[in-house]
């Protein structure tokens, strides 16, 4: 199975993805100076690397609350024991699923995809713990903001990373790109 | 008061400082490959800066166990509330004091110091807290230990920092320094 599942995702320094209620917020550091042609990180190419998106369902809760559903047309897993609202102008492109890390990546596999953005802290950890991250790249915002949402989480055993990258953006933000090649 | 408190600092790329058992062993990525004239990632340069280290008990006995004190005669404070052991090759250059950070600044002022090393998590973490730590030199080790000492806890408020530069050093390591405003 050649499917790389990657991660794209900003923490606080202290590592957090979100406040303990999910907030945001500390993302922006400094609203009064935006651009007019605003940085996006490298994001949108990544997001037209991935041919899918598979996150929890508190992430896709948190998601679909957004004003605009930001995915486009592209396959949405969510993963859930339960049934999370899908609206009807999403039901072509969200699927519900239940599964365990592998079988999702069996099922994206016969679906074709290639490359899958992991979200979601609980999501994250559950596929490293299983070794099925490929690559992370990781923007650290120069803030802590002391208890919420960790990105990293338990793992059976020491998970080494080889460094890609490292860029620095305008308002401190520093951006690395990682390889993990226990799931290889 | 004129004093700088800086961090020098390593962590996971997960955040923690050392195991929960206190081991450093994964710092050391690849003993293998050890260059004869060793890379020390900028320490000897901060460490010649400083005129004194303030570090807590935990911190100073995992030190003492070293084969050899590497910190010089330079003065080391000992936060605790206790009476740690002193060899009596180190009395010249060690203090116990049980005082909280702001008192431990005002001694150290009166003592002509500028700036001092704070090292140990409980130490940084109560001292950021207080707003008395001026700057972060953080190194990230490429590897995810899953759980241990972290560096970062619990603030009132958030803390903003601003980023000053970023090194990626061989083996992937990515050190970034960062100034904090809040204790200006």
């Amino acid at each position: 199975m050649s499917i790389q599942c990657s991660v794209f995702i900003a923490t606080s320094l202290d590592g957090f993805i979100a406040r303990t209620n999910g907030a945001i917020d500390w993302l922006s550091l400094d609203t009064d100076s935006v651009d007019s042609q605003q940085e996006d990180y490298g994001y949108q190419q990544f997001f037209d690397s991935v041919d899918a998106l598979v996150m929890g369902r508190n992430t896709y809760e948190i998601i679909l609350a957004f004003p605009t559903w930001p995915y486009d047309r592209k396959p949405v897993i969510v993963l859930s024991q339960g049934h999370p609202n899908v609206p009807a102008s999403l039901q072509d492109r969200i699927e519900i699923m239940a599964a365990a890390p592998d079988t999702v990546m069996q099922h994206c596999a016969e679906r074709g995809f290639h490359r899958i953005y992991i979200d979601g802290g609980q999501t994250i950890q559950r596929f490293l713990r299983m070794g099925l991250i490929h690559d992370i790249t990781l923007t650290r915002i120069p803030i802590l903001i002391g208890e919420g949402i960790p990105l990293f989480g338990a793992l059976a055993d020491d998970v080494r990373l080889e460094h890609l990258s490292t860029q620095v953006f305008a308002q401190g933000l520093v951006q690395s790109q990682y390889r993990i090649h226990s799931g290889d």
